[in-house]
């Protein structure tokens, strides 16, 4: 059985044909432009497969509120061209076969629950640390959400001692993104974050705030796992700091046997979104 | 059709039998003692009447994780009789019916969802601001847990300019519920939490917490509502202060129409917690 799968991001679209098992079959990607340019691109390429679902993570944010009229619409992003664009209804338009849409982070969540990290448990936290700081959980299989997906990047946190910048959050300043991001660091030091690879106060500083994060998604949804990716953990040193802080912050409160089972690298590589987005398409499917 | 209610608190037992309306037929309390004394008084109680299931909302820590073998055992409780006491395993010994076991707040979560506040929605978070702090969550009339419950008065959250208290949690010192917990309160202080109700500043502070608290749970968890109760919320004047903390907090960045819809008081008043463990009951019976 033939799966479509689109990772629709900000600045690329990646298109794939997978099967139920997360087997890439053809892939191929273009900048996002505008929405009609965009899918029409995208439209060409599905057209020489015989795909029976397709499965879609957008960058957001986007209403995923079942309830509401405009489900599946893109909401205020800074992309002029895609805001309130009816993306769901659009896909469902183009292709006549079932289409399954999630946010990018949630279905690179669902991705690594089903192939990769996240394949042994029943629940899973994924965050990506990157531009900006995005986190799904999937749980027995599902993505969770209340009334619309989560926005868990922008949680409250505290300031590290030694530092005094003001964050990079437009709406919040400092909430774990504008502390944490890529774009944080960028603000925070001005040089990008890898020419800060050899100072070490920058990477105590980074890894307390994602130890905080994870503490805090620790204690509201109880993941068995915590699988953290995204460009700036390229900087691999970074694992084992954050789990120490991590262990140092929750100071016994609950029993972790295995840290470094409990907050882990993805497994998917370049080919997360595209198999996120088959496994938002498989879940009704198998 | 009769459901037995059990409030396992730390300090006393409530135990009522309702139906499954959540109407309370009747209702005694009494101190928790050891666990052997305490339950021999709630056996002694039901005995009068023919309850065909029973609810149980307890204090915690307790083992809800479903594939552990020590399920429904309390944890690692300061109250040295109750530490890793088999409470549901002696609960179903004793009353040969189903027995529903949950965490205090999330039955009281739930109570209010069945029967209270939460009544119109389909995902409602309640939070209690006493001795301690906690919160539960409840969407699609299942309560919310990962691996284990949540523990969610333990996050992190960033100290307020003019506070420089160093924090009253055991485990993380400056948690939420180490800065904003009633007892918080007495030790920031010096009194008793009432005593300070006209100074401002003492509620401006709390009221900062607090809202930093529901915007975490919001951006995660995505609650269709959010309830605000206990001992600490009695100074009435907190809940419109902590609306326009969260509103300012939040800055625009989620559109929220109603904030006085969004955050609100609890509907259920003493009877929160018996009828919560009714709620427990009648989730599978109904
Ligand atoms: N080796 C590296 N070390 C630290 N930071 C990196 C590294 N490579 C990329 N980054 C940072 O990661 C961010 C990009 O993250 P990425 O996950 O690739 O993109 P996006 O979040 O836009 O999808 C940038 O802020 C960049 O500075
Ligand atoms: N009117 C009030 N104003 C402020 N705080 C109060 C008030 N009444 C009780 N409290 C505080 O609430 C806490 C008790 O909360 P409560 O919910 O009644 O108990 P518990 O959390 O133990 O179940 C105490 O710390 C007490 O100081
Ligand atoms: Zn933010
Ligand atoms: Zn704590």
């Amino acid at each position: 059985m033939l799966i479509g799968a689109i990772e629709a991001g900000g600045t690329k679209f990646v298109c794939a044909v997978g099967d139920e098992n997360g087997r890439i079959i053809e892939k191929t990607s273009f900048p996002t432009t505008s929405p009609e340019d965009t899918l029409v691109m995208a439209k060409k390429f599905f057209s020489s497969f015989k795909i029976e679902a397709l499965g879609v993570g957008t960058f957001g944010p986007v209403n995923l509120d079942r309830k509401s009229t405009t489900y599946g619409t893109i909401l205020n992003t800074p992309k002029i061209k895609w805001r309130y664009y009816p993306l769901l209804e659009r896909l469902k338009t183009d292709y006549e076969i079932p289409v399954y849409l999630g946010t990018d982070v949630n279905a690179a969540c669902l991705g690594e629950y089903h192939f990769g990290a996240g394949e042994q448990v029943d629940s899973c936290l994924y965050m990506t640390v990157g531009t900006g700081i995005g986190a799904g959980f999937v749980i027995d299989g599902e993505v969770f959400q209340g009334k619309n997906h989560p926005e868990m990047g922008h949680i409250l946190i505290k300031p590290h001692p030694n530092d005094s910048f003001i964050g990079s959050c437009p709406s919040h300043g400092s909430c774990l993104e504008g502390l944490a991001s890529g774009t944080a660091m960028e603000k925070r030091y001005g040089v990008k974050a890898h020419l800060l690879e050899n100072i070490d106060h920058v990477w105590e500083i980074e890894a307390y705030y994602l130890a905080q994060a994870l503490m805090n998604y620790y204690v509201i949804l109880s993941p068995e796992k915590m699988i953290v990716g995204g460009g700036v953990m390229k900087q691999a040193k970074l694992y084992t700091m954050v789990q120490k802080q991590f262990m140092e912050l929750l100071n016994g409160y609950l029993e972790v046997e295995h840290v470094d089972e409990l907050i882990v690298a993805p497994k998917l590589e370049d080919e997360q979104g595209v198999k996120g987005a088959i496994a938002l398409a498989i879940k009704d499917l198998v």
